[in-house]
């Protein structure tokens, strides 16, 4: 994923992909104002827990250079920013962990040499996504058997995060080590990341991929065809319950049904240890035509009510092990958890 | 479902409901050939395991009412009528069954009584089915809990059906009794049969329906917010393996890890004596097409290799009981499905 950055800073300005156009077409938005960043992260044009921390760290920057004096006291201005920024989606920690961290910078700096200063930020929460990844994928590949024929939902790749991918970053190592067969991609309805998003990428890097429906993964796993389950995850408890896309809690309970091992993987960015377990991890609840309709053709009768939870929250003990930059983590998750924020 | 026939014949002619536009749009298509009628089952214009089958068996008459003596030899022509009309889906019994129904009938009457005989039984396969489909509704209501909050999938509805439906007339008695709540539609991907057909069904009754993606079901399962599944059925093997539309095994597998019951029906038309268990019932497998796109539209790249499989084979370990017009079967399932083929 290399031929093309979904997330780049350029000229006091930020330009991300609009990943709700894929496969079909690439285009490029120049995002100017903190708004129009709120706009691309509440729509899914920009999506993956990693991705919209980065993107909400640059709205940061944008905003602090945009400041002025008609802007009123700079701290609550950038209160104000922050805020927007972080009511744009509920459930993913990442979001506010980077808003956190670059409200470390701005609150005690002066409001001259903050944007220079919170820039320097933003890029080391980009490039130091891309190097978290590639830890963990690399931690990740050495779970990965011979012949392995990996499941994967919703998107957990390169345009999930600053660019290399948790999910599809061990993946990858494993491909480039000799040991993926094929990857199963399910589709993800509503918003079919794993159709657009996971087939488009994987194909683009060769990596031989077969794309099904949601509802075919319990079928393919009864026949022998999938033997190792990997996720990302938006955020992730103290005890380890893991909240990710709408689907992945079905997919564990088809997989410990089937004794396939189930894998999550995040960076430690994921981790919300303020919340002891899933219960009490928000769900965000999306506008119901996502699943009456896709891209506005309709399938279901206009009026018909509907519930559209985008995350769903996999308890810890239907996960095999976590897997993340510090390592894996497996038996006491609480214990193993907390073990890495000490490392 | 009165308000419109979905199959009638009339003026030598069969009239089919393009079951591919609803909701938008209510077409009624003019069969004048077995081709046609051919065209409209493997197209899936016309679905459902006995509204195939009684579709079929108009098309014999069709082809009976238009024999000339250039079609050569009469039981000749009947066969290759027959076989044309077996080879449009692989997996529904219910259409073998109503062939060598009809081909009772005209293998044993000269040519000429022929068609008016084929019209009588055609008439009563129909009527049978309405009759099969309210008296295993009635049985099955009885199995509705009080508040039930019932999960469906596909549609096995008035629609797939002569016009009553198995698992929604099961629903409509429960509704009718006070009993039921709330019906839980999947949408059923790829070709959306829960948001076009059963949420297009309920409504249209006025019973109380929420439309959900497939990979949602699990987690309304944990948040205790479904207390009983049911679904239809397009084969049952003599113990009790029943295959239905793909996604209906993973869940019965979710049901079973909530502990809640799972049941299956369908008239006895649709079990299959001659295959003792689900392995070696069939899998109708479709073109990848319906799984790259959604309604027309492409999500996916559409060089993307795709699995699609129509159908998946749940286990009778599985199913808390089978509902017939016979009766409930539970417990041991190969010698309750005997029990009722001797009654």
């Amino acid at each position: 994923m290399n031929r093309m950055k979904h997330i780049e800073w350029k000229d006091h300005c930020l330009y991300l992909l609009d990943q709700r156009l894929l496969p079909g077409e690439k285009r490029i938005v120049a995002n100017e104002t903190v708004a129009d960043v709120c706009t691309m992260i509440r729509t899914l044009a920009v999506r993956g827990a990693p991705a919209i921390s980065i993107a909400a760290a640059y709205a940061m920057v944008i905003a602090a250079e945009r400041y002025t004096l008609a802007d009123g006291d700079f701290g609550a201005y950038m209160n104000r920013n922050h805020d927007a920024l972080a009511a744009t989606r509920p459930t993913a920690v990442n979001l506010f962990w980077a808003l956190d961290e670059m409200k470390k910078v701005w609150a005690k700096a002066n409001a001259k040499e903050v944007p220079a200063l919170l820039l320097a930020k933003a890029r080391e929460i980009e490039s130091d996504d891309i190097c978290r990844c590639k830890t963990l994928s690399a931690n990740g590949a050495a779970l990965i058997p011979d012949h392995a024929r990996i499941l994967t939902h919703c998107n957990a790749g390169a345009l999930a995060t600053g660019g290399y991918g948790t999910a599809l970053g061990i993946v990858r190592r494993g491909f480039e080590a000799g040991k993926v067969e094929m990857v199963y991609a399910d589709e993800t309805r509503p918003l079919l990341q794993g159709a657009r998003l996971t087939a488009y990428e994987l194909m683009e890097e060769g990596i031989p991929v077969t794309l099904i429906t949601d509802n075919m993964a319990a079928h393919l796993m009864k026949q022998g065809k999938i033997n190792m389950v990997i996720t990302g995850a938006d955020r992730i408890a103290a005890n380890g319950d893991a909240a990710n896309k709408i689907g992945t809690y079905g997919v564990a309970v088809l997989a410990a049904y089937h004794k396939i091992p189930f894998y999550i993987t995040a960076p430690l960015s994921t981790f919300d240890l303020t919340i002891s377990a899933g219960e009490d991890i928000m769900i965000e609840e999306r506008d119901g035509d996502e699943v009456r309709a896709f891209q506005g053709v309709y399938a279901a009768p206009r009026e018909v009510p509907v519930e559209n939870p985008a995350f769903d929250v996999t308890p810890h003990t239907l996960i095999t092990a976590l897997i993340t930059e510090k390592g894996i983590i497996r038996g006491n998750f609480a214990a193993g958890i907390k073990a890495q924020f000490e490392k």
